[in-house]
């Protein structure tokens, strides 16, 4: 069997991050990336990645994807958006060459809860052409949503549902530090939120409905909250500074309602250095019910690298799965891949 | 849509656990209830459950299966045998008359494992006819493999597993304080090892060849070892009795040798009352590789429930699933059924 085909576009930090970990895996090869960024395109991925080629074909960064499409790929990893209306057309472009699809766009996690019409859409197109589509990530995709789903498999009853994410932002460069304020004043702060400069988490609603759906708790209303994490102490990581009295992160809550009143609850409290005023890290699960589950991770799991597996380890369930647009809730539980992909592919 | 019809083979706790489970659920109805205990044949479920029947045809429980499954069931849920040997003759026989088939033998959450002959046959006599069966519930089924397989999703590279599961056993009546070797001396406990009358947890060969299949690495030793854990103080729960010098429990730990060392570590020390000498219950799962995970659940999640609800949620998926035999690693993730079971089947 011929090794699996891959094409990346978007060659940041998840894109890259993924052709790292792809080199590393076996039956499998990247035969082709689209980036328009001017300092990488026409530039080997070795090159950009600062690795050595051992033995893999050379793949020059593209800015034209049509180019990159005619590798005849098995499938694409579109690392280049957050949102399902964004990369929409990027999607739709791929799945009309028969190219399936994983997206790290977190709105592609759930698509649905945000745009069903383009949900719809992306089905149909998918199954036309037979091939598949998934939107996955750590979160959403993983720790927020699809491990919640999977521990009430072991309940007989659900009353109740808490997920909170406590992560430090201290790993992440400059993009991200202001993406989410770190460093910006209360006052600046707050006309970001307003005017929507400042994004914060983009994922609850995906999280609560991909939740909701798969349990059979229909979610009749949403809500969320963007509040300033304000250090009490100068905070200085690699790529953020916010000094006593600023933000140092973003305290995202949110909640979905059940019959009435709030049943899935999510706390995602993201900010640099989040020791130096006591605060640890850690991912927790906490339903009530039949029995009651009580799960903690700690330290969180790391987002980047994260969403980077999550990506690349879903590849052999998108190939295997029937056509149209895929949920987590619809595949396979996702698993490392330590063995020859290949040998993950039905025929 | 007419409600999903369900039999049940063995109406000892996880039977009669997931009858009542089954009752309060929507859109499903127990059509047949098989036992050979002659202090339950002949009754109504709802006498042996001492619950009222609110709205629910009658139950008879019958110990003749030809009669049970004249119901027609759409799926039998069987929960009379921990070895698959013991238990193939019933999921053939079920099977056969094309009934979808979950079972909680321990042993049947990964046959290849233990019985790699008998798994085919139930695979071709599954797809000869068109259903499907599978192995499940709380360990192994769920907290000691499928959970492990999930958490290794995040992961780009995994080096080593253990997976640890501290439970009490002061829930549990008197036939598991027997089977576990509670109150008994070491001296006992040894012989009823050696002569196989203790059977302490089964499930490592099938947790550890789960995991090793579903990451990429082929199992190539298994071993595993049962010891008494002794008591120092007397130790009383609602069934049970250990005095100090005696046996409260087992400590059940297994191995998997992945290319010549162990890299799939099981711990799963079962015991009644073990905060009296300090132990806290609960269940881990630590990973080594990248990025790591550490997980825990607080207090572990409890056994019997877990298994009813474990058996009893999957069984959309079950039905939905294309013919043959499956594992938890081959299906969507387990969840909670909060709502309709019928809208959670695809035609």
């Amino acid at each position: 069997m011929e090794k699996i085909k891959v094409i990346i576009w978007g060659f940041g930090a998840m894109g890259s991050g993924m052709a790292k970990m792809l080199l590393k895996k076996k039956g499998v090869e990247i035969v082709g990336v689209c980036d328009r960024n001017e300092k990488r395109v026409g530039k080997s991925i070795f090159e950009v990645l600062g690795v050595e080629n051992k033995n893999h074909n050379e793949v020059i960064i593209n800015s034209d994807i049509e180019s990159v499409m005619s590798t005849k790929p098995d499938i694409a990893l579109v690392a280049t958006d957050s949102f399902t209306e964004k990369t929409f057309p990027k999607l739709k472009q791929l799945l009309e060459n028969k190219i399936n699809v994983i997206s790290t766009a977190e709105e592609m996690a759930y698509p649905k809860a945000q745009n069903p019409e383009l949900s719809k859409k992306l089905d149909e197109i998918a199954k036309e052409n037979n091939v598949s589509v998934l939107g996955t990530g750590i979160n959403p995709g993983l720790i927020m949503d699809l491990l919640v789903v999977c521990l009430t498999g072991c309940m007989t009853d659900v009353e109740h549902i808490e997920a909170e994410r406590v992560n430090s932002l201290s790993p992440f460069g400059s993009a991200v530090m202001e993406e989410q304020g770190v460093g910006i004043t209360v006052d600046e702060f707050e006309k970001g939120v307003k005017d929507g400069t400042l994004a914060g988490h983009v994922g609850f609603k995906e999280s609560i409905n991909m939740i909701g759906d798969a349990i059979g708790w229909p979610v009749e209303k949403f809500e969320q909250q963007m509040k300033p994490i304000v250090t009490n102490v100068d905070r200085q990581s690699p790529y953020g500074f916010a000094k006593a009295g600023n933000v140092a992160g973003v305290n995202m809550t949110g909640q979905g309602y059940v019959d009435g009143e709030v049943k899935i609850d999510m706390k995602h409290p993201q900010q640099i250095e989040p020791e130096m005023e006591g605060t640890h890290t850690g991912d927790y699960i906490r339903i009530k019910g039949t029995p009651e589950v009580n799960m903690s991770i700690k330290p969180e799991v790391e987002g980047g690298l994260g969403t980077i597996a999550m990506c690349v380890n879903m590849i052999p369930h998108v190939i295997n799965a029937p056509s149209g647009l895929k949920t987590m809730i619809d595949l396979p539980v996702p698993r490392a891949i330590m063995g020859d992909i290949r040998e993950l592919i039905r025929k």
